[in-house]
């Protein structure tokens, strides 16, 4: 009761507001990124098209608004990372590859590359979120040196692979095993986690 | 005087054409993508843009078609990989810095992977091209078992570093050392180049 209360009494529009981000979400993870139709997210609301304009601007603005990662990265990287210590570059690359091998989540990994390789202020908007929500809680993890360096360089793997992947669709990486794919990302992951940086030896 | 003579025998539309891939080009490496329009590009080459659209379709599949990599895969790659074995990853490590620090041959790099990102007919185009000029000249070099798959895990570091650093702009990587990233990528393509895959040991 109290919270139909409190629904009674939002700003006009806010109702409309959410009923917009719930059919983008729903669309863009459904259909993917490029299949996905302002046209068809304004059908599903039950608005004028020209109103998630009003509100969102372009359709990689309205993307990067309601895009939720498809997982919670304050759990799920200190329970990646509690294992042993050789262990966490495999989980690590287990974890990515479930995230990639699962329609619904690699949908929306793929659209959030893709709005931001489109437009600049997706891109930042992007770029803010993927900052604080995935590098620096897996950074807050990580006890080496240059955390956030280390962090944003798994970060530019696992963007590379999934566009090599499943944006450019390149035929050696679709057909690779599973296990081919992890024994190889398991050791960078490593490298970039636990590697040493010894650039200042010579 | 036989050139000039041989142009004038050219089928009509074919300077046209050229002069438009030319002016698309010269935009395109100085500019960068996002910041070409195919109205500049029509206004260099002195032609209406709806003959642009006529022959090329979207910005995205004229990028697709006039782009030119910054080096040659056929020459470079032999040359990087012909060193000692430990010095092969850094040695790949420095040559792709030195590509995305040049802004002209940075432009043509993040241009290929922002055109792959926005249309499927680009990504295929991009695709083929890739496979065929890069990703299997750098196989060829490779002695190890899986060569097709290491070079296209390579491709996919490159990839997601140009796009993490300059596409999204993650601020630890455009902050890194130069060292830092030579440090760390020299031992990861190491790992893809010459790494075992022992998948099968458990």
């Amino acid at each position: 009761m109290t919270s139909s209360h409190a629904r009674g009494r939002r700003p006009a529009g806010s109702d409309t507001k959410a009923e917009i981000m719930a059919a983008a979400r729903r669309r863009f993870s459904e259909m993917g990124y490029p299949r996905t139709t302002m046209r068809a997210i304004a059908a599903d609301a039950g608005v004028d098209p020209r109103l998630i304009t009003h509100f969102f601007g372009s359709k990689q603005q309205l993307f990067a608004s309601v895009v939720e990662l498809p997982f919670d990265p304050g759990t799920v990287f200190p329970m990646l990372l509690a294992g042993g210590d050789e262990e966490v570059g495999r989980r690590l690359a287990e974890f990515v590859l479930g995230i990639l091998e699962n329609p619904q989540s690699r949908n929306i990994v793929t659209g959030i590359i893709r709005a931001a390789a489109s437009e600049e202020a997706a891109a930042a908007q992007i770029r803010d979120r993927v900052v604080v929500r995935i590098l620096m809680p897996l950074a807050r993890q990580l006890g080496s040196d240059r955390p956030e360096l280390r962090a944003a360089l798994v970060g530019s793997q696992v963007v590379g692979l999934t566009f090599a992947r499943h944006v450019i669709g390149v035929p050696a990486l679709q057909t690779a095993e599973r296990s081919e794919l992890v024994a190889f990302l398991a050791q960078v992951f490593d490298v970039y986690l636990r590697g040493t940086l010894d650039h200042e030896a010579d």
